[in-house]
């Protein structure tokens, strides 16, 4: 007999670790599992929503999302390339935009993508469930995970059709340096024969505390997807807003798939998204909070001695476990839980290479960042 | 070389007829297209939703939404099979659920969707997007293509999979009635071999108009999928927020590609669906209106001597085209809007049995649905 879920890619992509152990969470547990900030997103944009609703009632918007806003989008993130409306499509968060992206552009069967190890594991799930073939390209652990142009531009075939690539990067942190993200883009420039098309995961973008300027590449390489939220630099998890934007000619592509799929993001949410990209400085109105939070997270690292992958953006830290533990970091992360009530997500979730690391969000509030990392210092020396 | 756009599926789907009419509208068009309501959505969802997100700020929910949410949904929907919160996944309006359970229950190259004509184009557009084999039942235009259970049931053959079904149907406003919904579970629940699921597409289940009480296939048939949504009942098509029903072990499949494609739905907008299923007499408190409405068109309709299919339900009428024009619907519908200025949207759109015929939305204001029928008999005569 059939089985009532016919769908059978479906059954073969693993469970997300993440939420597996935010499951055993209890009421008293120091969290520092899930991705989420811990601040208060600014109400104001919510309550200039609510009046334009009272006023017009909430309709559809056109399938790409509202005109309006596609542009205040072009402008903030579209650099050199995408600097229209028609570059930009609203989609109910980041993940829908890398889910189109993937679907869009890889042809099951005949094309490959190309992340990253480590890497946010939905990139290689999505892929799973669209039958396209992914490989991955293993980052180095002694250059704290850092994407750099050499070793991706080593790892393309003939078949690589789209790579896709977070800066900075979950969970590790890891910032491309602006050298890197220029040779990359040269590099895939250079190639003969049809592009391959670079999707860059950016919900962390507001969130690099590196020195340098961030380099975009929107401005130096075509054939560009970006991917971008409101969820992490504004506490919008839960608004689910986020963006795709590229050449006009693969958005519209992926706005049809879109349209199919769910018609349109929210009118309520790209709303909320106009009150914020028509005075684009409320996208790092949060930042100050986060660099001081930074600081306070690597100054408790260093009072409990713990061995990190230093950040230079998101909001995690990698915390190196002792040999003793480094072989298993779910079962450490279980045990961490059990017997010391906090929550992190272990290293295994994300690639092989770091198994023997848990991940820790900073995201937290102060509190429970330095009294986690505390316990998990004694658990280690346990 | 390669198209940008790899997804050769896509490339094969026709373009929304409705959306395509849609755009060529002026500003002094009397829009009777588009399957929106002209009512404004109760605002007080929209202000405790944002009170709670003033308190608690906008986190995600979990995968298949808010558990109360879900309970309450289950109780309203639910019948006798589907009773808790496992067997409702929020989504992102009506159209993501369809798309769920389209791309949950059928396995490609394998299995076959059996969809009615006419129908809502997206159920087949939806299965050409992910490889999916579908055929057609068509319905009696002599009946006022009523939904029966005799045609569905012939169609079947060892490949069915799935049923998608509508009632209140668009665009016809046709309603299943009780004893076709019996005929029908007792058809299918009799078939010897692994169950055919049915998915009732409901977002038109308030607007019914017929003198017999719902019968609902979730009291009927335990491989229903019901697909519900805010948007026709509330005047909330913007909010995006719809619901699959079914099966624990389907719905549970369903919200994990739900959350590989898109994570959630939103907070916010199930915060605004919880406001209204705590009190579910709002699911109704727009109703009296469409009565009225209901009964203004088919008064106008008599008036202007039109020829039409009278609606049981939903919130359209299917308008006949004499024999002049009957042969191009879309012709005539492009040029009733160049020359009378009225938007309606062509039969053929839908489907080969509605060449012939104009859908005509009568969700717009009295004035439009009375001042466009007068234009549309006034052009038919010409």
């Amino acid at each position: 007999m059939k089985s009532a879920i016919a769908n059978s890619r479906l059954l073969n992509i693993a469970p997300s670790g993440i939420r597996a152990i935010h499951e055993r969470k209890r009421a008293t547990s120091v969290d520092l599992g899930i991705g989420e900030p811990s601040l208060r997103p600014d109400i104001a944009p919510f309550e200039a929503a609510v009046a334009w609703v009272r006023e017009h009632g909430c309709p559809y918007t056109t399938y790409a999302g509202l005109p309006e806003l596609r542009e205040l989008v072009a402008a903030v993130y579209g650099g050199k390339f995408f600097q229209t409306s028609a570059n930009v499509c609203a989609t109910n968060g980041s993940q829908e935009a890398i889910y189109l992206a993937i679907k869009t552009l890889a042809e099951p069967g005949r094309d490959e993508v190309l992340v990253t190890n480590p890497g946010y594991p939905v990139y290689h799930k999505v892929c799973e469930l669209e039958g396209i073939t992914w490989r991955a390209v293993e980052l180095d652990a002694a250059d704290g995970f850092t994407p750099r142009a050499a070793p991706i531009l080593a790892a393309l075939t003939p078949k690589t059709r789209v790579i896709v690539l977070a800066t900075p990067a979950n969970p590790t942190g890891a910032v491309m340096p602006a050298s890197e993200v220029r040779e990359l883009a040269r590099g895939l420039a250079a190639r003969p024969g049809p592009p391959i098309y670079l999707v860059v995961d950016e919900v962390y973008r507001e969130l690099s505390f590196t020195s340098e300027p961030h380099a975009s590449f929107a401005d130096l390489y075509p054939h560009t997807l970006l991917v971008e939220s409101l969820s992490k630099s504004c506490a919008l998890t839960g608004l689910r807003i986020g963006f795709l934007i590229g050449p006009a000619d693969v958005v519209q592509a992926a706005a049809r798939i879109h349209s199919l799929m769910l018609m349109s993001a929210s009118q309520f949410g790209q709303r909320v998204a106009l009150g914020i990209f028509r005075d684009p400085i409320r996208l790092r109105a949060q930042v100050p909070w986060y660099v001081e939070q930074r600081l306070a997270t690597l100054e408790a690292v260093a009072a409990n001695r713990l061995h990190v992958v230093e950040p230079a953006g998101a909001f995690y830290v990698l915390v190196r476990l002792p040999e003793r533990l480094a072989a298993d970091s779910t079962a450490a992360a279980y045990e961490l839980l059990d017997k010391s009530d906090v929550v992190t997500v272990p290293g295994s979730v994300f690639a092989s290479n770091t198994e023997g690391y848990l991940r820790v969000t900073w995201a937290a509030s102060r509190e429970a960042v330095i009294e986690g990392l505390r316990r998990i210092a004694e658990f280690i020396r346990d």
